[in-house]
């Protein structure tokens, strides 16, 4: 079968492989759509990061470059491993896709995302999206609704990665928002807000994001911080009392300083992106105003609450689908849509099976 | 009667000062120690910050410099306003030193110290702890046991602080704490942590302040950070886990750094002390860990559990106090010791009516 292998840095191809072993305990999905994620563009322009390198074996997976990549994938069941007698032959599904110690509690209530050694299936190894079948662990297997579009179901894993940063926020109905940045993650965030039944203000620079913003109506408010004060607009949306919660999406000092200056005493900011480097953090303000900076990565017991929000109708994932490509073009029309026109791509997805 | 007057930088005058009226609703307080703190070496040294200069009188209480100092106090009720008859004159009393608006509520679960324009008594008018005598809304007046020395009871303020950022926390019996830096507040705070069940781990680099964290025996632990790599200190200490909560008290960057560094993931580290610039905080480990970082000021609602503690015996406030003087001594004998010996002295004690 067809798969996309990453070697190393800006060496990706797309070879066929054997198809996988559907074991004991694990479930074989023929992949419908994967999406290009932000850490795959990273792997492929200043990987190796997440994925083991050549000769370096990862302590769960065992294995290393070449790995076999994508991890934001929707699917239909072809084949189910020995003892798995929950998902039949032709379910609907998306993935997971965690690669986490087997002797890891992953129930209600229990942190495996941040268990030793966690990676992800498509970056750390398990095979990947990017190819045509994966055989999962029946864990990580989650059945979605038929009325659900697989294409549509392939940015389930990116909206998860929204709702936990909305649970580590602990923001209700309500509550207003500023969320910073509307690239993919602070959109769908944002799309998880609104549903949630929060005020959205977002800000952000970029023409063609600030667009996708309103057009997808998951903003109520949009601020550009080159046309407006983006602190003093807040003030005048929130009666002089500042935003309830804040999600920094942009790794930009600047924009978490406005985050932090725009939320009232006592709010709570969560940092959903990935920084590669320090921030600046006006440590004064989060103490006389008491507040409360929050990580979060990926998700954790997200996946069931996220496919019911899109399931309901209260989530429209199609306005975020901005092209979609076989996987011979992951390179030239995925990888370099990305590198080059980055702000009008929300989410490519990829058919492995064209 | 005799007071300490703040009138600008480097200047405090101790001066002879009309007595208090005793108006409708304010206890007569006699005042019998009250501490310098930290605020006040930085008003004489670096301000006016919290006090309102002269010719800019505060909002709230409409006064400015001259300003008479001191919000870490004891005291003796010797008079009661009209209205107020829940409290007897010879009742030993502390005082939670807050200036807040009439229409702030001050309940349980109300965030008055965060309301708008709060300042303390003792820093933006409503007189202070260094002088003989001092009306005090009755709101602001905590009852305590004759059983509490009046000496100790003026340390029961910083106390206060060192409770609220427990509380912040969320931490509990059982949890092992990292606390960064022994001054004053660190070691309060430690002083609560012990007696709220937590192992405590100090991290300090100053001899004279690893001596008091050790004698006071409010650390089940000591690091040293020019000594010892106190990050691998805190592994072997929780078994690779890292600390449950840790908690700011030097703002020195690299302390804040150890902290995060030595949090175990879902976290959570508590700045408690107050910064003069913006700190360069890792926030990839913030994300990563899925850390919690949350500022905490001065007290709401502390007093009564604090009080509680010391009442019972559960904390010895003796250890702390390294010095009593009289209020002429309040800058040669005070602020001198606290600028040139400020590492030997935790609390410096002053009675104005000696």
């Amino acid at each position: 079968m067809k798969a996309a292998r990453f070697y190393d840095r800006g060496d990706i191809r797309i070879e066929d492989i054997p198809e996988p072993i559907v074991a004991a305990g694990t479930v074989g999905v023929q992949v419908a759509w994967c999406g290009i994620c932000g850490t795959d563009l990273h792997e492929f322009m200043e990987g190796p990061i997440f994925i083991p390198p050549c000769g370096h074996p990862h302590p769960i997976s065992g294995e290393s470059a070449p790995i076999t990549m994508g991890h934001e994938f929707s699917g239909v069941v072809y084949a189910v491993g020995e003892g798995v007698d929950d998902i039949e032959v032709g379910q609907h599904v998306v993935v997971e896709p965690y690669i986490v110690a087997d002797d890891v509690p992953t129930g209600e209530g229990d942190n495996y995302h941040l268990s030793k050694n966690m990676n992800f299936i498509g970056l750390g190894g398990h095979g990947g999206g990017l190819s045509e079948k994966i055989a999962v662990k029946r864990r990580w297997v989650h059945p979605i609704s038929d009325k659900i579009p697989l294409d549509q179901a392939a940015l389930i894993e990116p909206l998860a990665v929204g709702h936990h940063a909305f649970v580590r926020s602990g923001a209700k109905a309500g509550d207003i928002a500023l969320v910073g940045g509307a690239g993919p993650i602070g959109l769908l965030l944002s799309a998880i807000l609104k549903a949630k039944g929060l005020t959205v203000i977002i800000t952000e620079l970029s023409a063609k994001r600030k667009e996708k913003a309103i057009e997808s109506g998951v903003a109520d408010y949009v601020l550009d911080p080159s046309q407006v004060d983006v602190h003093a607009e807040v003030m005048k949306i929130t009666g002089d009392a500042g935003v309830d919660v804040a999600y920094e999406c942009s790794s930009v000092n600047a924009v978490l300083d406005t985050l932090v200056a725009a939320t009232k005493p006592t709010g709570v900011i969560v940092i959903v992106s990935i920084w590669s480097h320090p921030a600046t953090v006006n440590v004064h303000s989060v103490v006389m105003k008491e507040l409360d900076m929050r990580g979060t990565i990926a998700y954790c017991n997200d996946h069931q609450a996220t496919i019911k929000l899109v399931e309901e109708g209260k989530i429209d994932l199609a306005p975020f689908i901005t092209q979609r490509i076989k996987l011979d073009d992951l390179i030239s029309q995925g990888f370099e849509t990305l590198i080059h026109n980055n702000e009008s791509a929300v989410k490519i997805i990829v058919n492995p099976n064209l």
